[in-house]
């Protein structure tokens, strides 16, 4: 099975062009999604097909039946490649781990980057690489330039941040655009920032969340994969919330990578369009 | 606004053949949504577009390039009209008649029916035509057969079951196929049948929920087409699991006659496909 | 069955006092809450008791076994009265209405206040007053001294904000200290003020909400009662949030009223205790 | 901080008894539940408590005050230690495994073992020992009584079945009666047995869910520990299921051994009472 991913400005005649070169080339539809934003007039698509095609000429009569400007791929059917970062917290790091070596992530971890040496014999101990670039004594910039370099060297696909507590410079952002995926440990937009528990404590919320966002320059303000809540009540203190929240950050990030990695995100400004 | 609506044998090129009836009569298709049943090898399609069209030829062409025995319709406009029969509790009625009155229901609440007179005063208040037919005296059969000479009479688009607490002749659901709708107060296929928070109180469940659905020959086993569920504990007696169960209930309900009125559902065997 | 309701400063043998008192008046616990905020160094307690006791003495001489400033009080039990506060939606307040109409609500409601009119025809049709005080040509003060005349008249034990669109000024807020609720059409402290489902649109949040508080001088500040929440994707604009969160707003507000008028709720600084 | 568990008959005054008790021990109450079940007549408390006090005569004076046959006793401080049971399904057991490392599971896995060999890697990968018990040459007793000698062995305080596709017979069930936990892929009672993601797909239901429970002799019949639920459609296939559902379960099994393991959990009868 292929998927074929087309976003382009909408005009008539669309699904009827696209499904035409399809058919041309022998694929047969298995599953179709099509989506217009029509405050932005754009249009997106996700096709499964099954039979035998020539990519190269496929996407190109693709693109050639489309507005100017219109962006077409294939899926690589490959597992992506990613790169973790980590700060202590295990939780994610752990669940992503289990999922890498059974191979139900559909996505390889490459290395494991951490700010802190915690978490290196829960890495190790599944064959994955684990690099300790310590924020502490240099600069900002100097840590972020050191780790920068590693990611650089192996290239991966996308950047996970598994409860990684460091904020990231518009550099860094810019340098992988729509491919650092975050889990922010709050119902974004309540909370932003440092401590959204002890936050969410104080405001006596009966109900918390996690978000997994796609990181961008404003911090967690970025396009918006999944969001998962779990409801509290007043015996929940800051810390109890914090524990309940792990299992629901935890649950949140694993969807949203499925999601990424079998290619089912399009970003539409700073919202997503996600055909699951 | 248009809706298409298509059922049939699937095979390659329906997409493609369907859209360009649609674009060689100038309608903009606005949503679209497939479905291709692979066990049942059936492909289903609803389509919303914009554009005046000449509806008897687009579903007749539409029809001539599909395979033999497809199911071709275009959703009419206007809101449907629908009977409602009720027995005891008022909570689901009211919350129809509710929204039947502030025209959110995009349905014309025609008649209720009531084997109780109990809820006349609430029905008659919005003002809508209450019927009370007893159920106490007659025999099953006699009682059946003045309920259903009443609703041949008003000959509505669909029948809502409204905790109406008879259990109906297959001759009756026989005379509207896939035109009644119940609300079953628990979550199915679970507690089948009478008195299902008492046998949800029994069993120690921890989440209690309500089913809306076609109703069938076989009790309590017709196409499923919302589920909600609320968490309880144990301090939850069956009466409780009642009065919280009733709120699932009217939402539950509320939410399935909206995806049927809007034309969203299909059948496929005893599934529903739901495109919303 | 009557509730005993105590709060005041936490200290040893708080619970071994006060079910002292309640045996030796003969009082059969049938369930108890108790909790203790241990960053405020309080105790709140709530129990369900059966058996023939003497009010005043009861609450007399349970005041006696604990620490200065204690609240104790013997929850009323005839039905809350209530005055409900609109303007144009009509959908929450359809629902208490349906509820005053079967004795579900545990509350009486008294009056309706609409700064327009449109939902007069509704009211009425249940027998209870509609009053209709425009908002339009006085300014904001003259408005709300004749809100609060009117209210002052009629003397309720609690004032319902259902969908009513004003901002009540910090003298009226004060007027009905923790006797004011609000439903607020948001996942709080996410979109505050104007327009919530707009915003959440903007953001592209893949979860919506409804939040029911007390009202307090800072706008949506107040404690949190009820949050509730609905999962949205994509295909959901800045409209059909609204549409889909009105279902979430009227559960949320009804189960909200339901603890309030159970006498299941207390206040601890901006945060509330809720025994259910 | 320690816990006091009491179970007996219900009679009027012993809260007052208890907390009596504790107080004449020096302890202080830092949180307290109770609860009446009406049907059996039966008290259930539990009484979190700082302050040093001797275990024995706490126990012994509080047995003294309360009804024959009353159970009695506080929760041991250190980690219960757990047998877990798999065969071929990874995911409960890696989440598990995780918790175990970092302490976060409350509890010790002292073994592992498997009817299948697949899963030694990953659990000696943890430091802890797996046991491979094949099922397939012996018959059923034979294989039993092999797996039960190994845990007689190993006598631990809970067994926890993570996916272990094979029935226990009552003779085991009743050498570690409640005691043993089970995770069933259904929303039971539901599906009952073999196959549930098929049964739901044939089914249609728009919800799936897992069932943590206590194992009794009768089939996926015992005491519900946590039930949770994820919404599906359509286009899940029974296989689509299958994978949503084991997120759902990983989720359900943790929380349960989370009540179990912090001494939450009361039978009552064939249902649960859990104070969290």
């Amino acid at each position: 099975m292929a998927v074929l991913l087309v976003e382009c400005p909408d005009r008539r005649g669309l699904v009827h062009a696209i499904s035409g070169v399809l058919l041309r080339h022998g694929g047969n539809v298995v599953g179709n999604h099509e989506f217009v934003d029509r405050e932005a007039g754009r249009f997106y698509m996700r096709t499964e097909f099954d039979g035998l095609v020539d990519s190269t000429s496929l996407v190109a009569e693709t693109r050639a039946v489309l507005p100017e400007g219109a962006e077409v791929r294939l899926a690589r059917p490959d597992p992506k490649r990613i790169v973790v970062l980590v700060s202590r917290e295990h939780h994610c790091l752990g669940d992503l781990l289990v999922r890498h070596q059974f191979g139900t992530l559909n996505a390889r971890i490459d290395a494991v980057i951490g700010n802190h040496d915690l978490l290196r014999g829960l890495t190790e101990q599944f064959g994955v690489p684990f690099h300790h670039i310590p924020s502490e004594g240099p600069d900002r910039s100097v840590h972020e330039a050191a780790v920068l370099a590693r990611i650089v060297e192996i290239a991966p696909d996308f950047l996970v941040l598994a409860k990684y507590m460091r904020v990231l410079s518009p550099a860094f952002v810019a340098s992988h655009p729509a491919r650092i995926i975050n889990i922010h440990h709050s119902f974004l937009p309540a909370f932003v920032g440092a401590k959204p528990y002890l936050q969410a404590f104080r405001r006596g919320v009966k109900v918390i969340g996690a978000t997994a966002h796609f990181v961008t320059d404003e911090l967690d303000a970025g396009p918006i994969l999944v969001q998962q809540v779990l409801p509290v009540d007043h015996t929940h203190g800051a810390e109890d919330l914090a524990r309940a929240g792990r299992d629901v950050e935890q649950f949140a990030l694993s969807q949203a990578l499925r999601l990424v990695f079998e290619d089912r995100v399009f970003l539409c400004g700073n919202r997503t369009v996600i055909f699951d």
